[in-house]
């Protein structure tokens, strides 16, 4: 049975790092002391073994230790015997390249697929969508493809953002770009807001949170879904 | 010689859709009458057709003629001879996704390099740059390459936005995406405020309008540059 949190974002503003979402982490990890880390987004260009540093010092505090995939000298290998794996963000295009590149696409999908926990925050949450084109980072490398895992059947759009009032900004908001993608792609998209996530027990996809989430389907106007509700895309 | 202008934007705050450049592109289009203008981007998803009336009520104040690259049967052919070309904004994924699609990267670049008068605001500004990897627009589509026109040695960033003031988004600012892209790109990239553009003669490459540009290169703290100026990237 899948489980996986698909959270929004590793840090919300004014807190540190995994914070405000620390405790139901600790329920979630209840059984797996050792999580794998992903640090292939490179948020800010920071190497794997500073990003899987802050990981790790994250995660100390509920007592789990954290091991950078880089570290593996066949990190296949390691996924293939891995009980939790987390993903953190960073720039999604450069993800999944790297994912691609050392053939970590299927077997995280696979794991995933037979009940390996997965834990994704902003980059490491878009890609357990069906593809990864409601990301909001810049195209600064050609990935292979832009398909993903496909844990759940709709897209993310993560760090969902209203807009702002008063904008002099001509540049499109975020639901512009959202309602652009569904001119030329049918799944649904799940806008989760910064203290959002969303808990995968199987096929139960359920809200979580402090804020609501925006639903966006083909055709239809969006809608705000609040947290503790089922999805039923 | 190449003759461009590189508009970071159509339509600035509070005005009506390229009121700001006008009088410059009268200027610009002397000696041309009519304008093919490329309307792939799609903004909105907004059909070709209606797209194209846009701009040609926009041009129609100087007393241009426009005239939509789809409404030709072989739009290879009709930029071979085209006068002058105007590619408008929307998404730069569909854009260029498109341009590939009908064969028209090659003879658009061939043309320009040979001095065919060509105006792009927005996703049309971004192609002329080495890559679209410096665009702000959501990947809708998956392209064959993000390799673009080349008509200038950088890239360009449209609608390029200062970080707001007292923001609690932890989404990236603009000037961080850019950081990002340096981390495995070398080429600079010009951040074109809106209503802001530059004026490309040969190799000359002066910036104009109201704004300063911001300048970004590897290696470099990013640097403002005045309007007047001319670029040395």
């Amino acid at each position: 049975m899948k489980k996986l949190i698909i959270a929004s974002t590793s840090t919300v503003h004014e807190s540190s790092y995994l914070a405000y979402i620390l405790s139901d982490l600790n329920k979630f990890f209840d059984n797996e002391d050792e999580i794998i880390f992903i640090p292939f987004a490179s948020p800010g260009g920071i190497s794997h073994d500073d990003y899987t540093k802050i990981a790790q010092n994250g995660f100390a505090q509920i007592g789990k230790k954290v091991a950078g995939l880089h570290t593996y000298q066949d990190p296949v290998e390691a996924l293939r015997s891995a009980k939790a794996v987390f993903t953190g963000g960073g720039n999604t295009f450069l993800l999944v390249s790297q994912l691609y590149k050392h053939s970590i696409m299927p077997i995280l999908r696979e794991r995933i697929f037979s009940g390996m926990k997965y834990f994704g925050t902003s980059a490491g949450a878009n890609i357990t969508g069906l593809t990864m084109q409601t990301t909001n980072d810049m195209p600064i490398i050609y990935p292979p493809s832009f398909k993903t895992l496909g844990a759940v059947p709709f897209n993310i759009n993560p760090h969902y953002l209203d807009p702002v009032e008063g904008s002099k900004h001509m540049g499109e908001t975020r639901q512009t770009r959202i309602k652009e993608f569904h001119e030329i792609n049918t799944q649904p998209v799940v806008g989760l807001r910064e203290g959002s996530w969303l808990e995968v027990n199987g096929e139960q996809i359920v809200l979580r949170g402090n804020l609501p989430a925006r639903i966006f389907e083909q055709g239809k106007e969006p809608y705000e879904m609040n947290s503790g509700n089922t999805l039923t895309l």
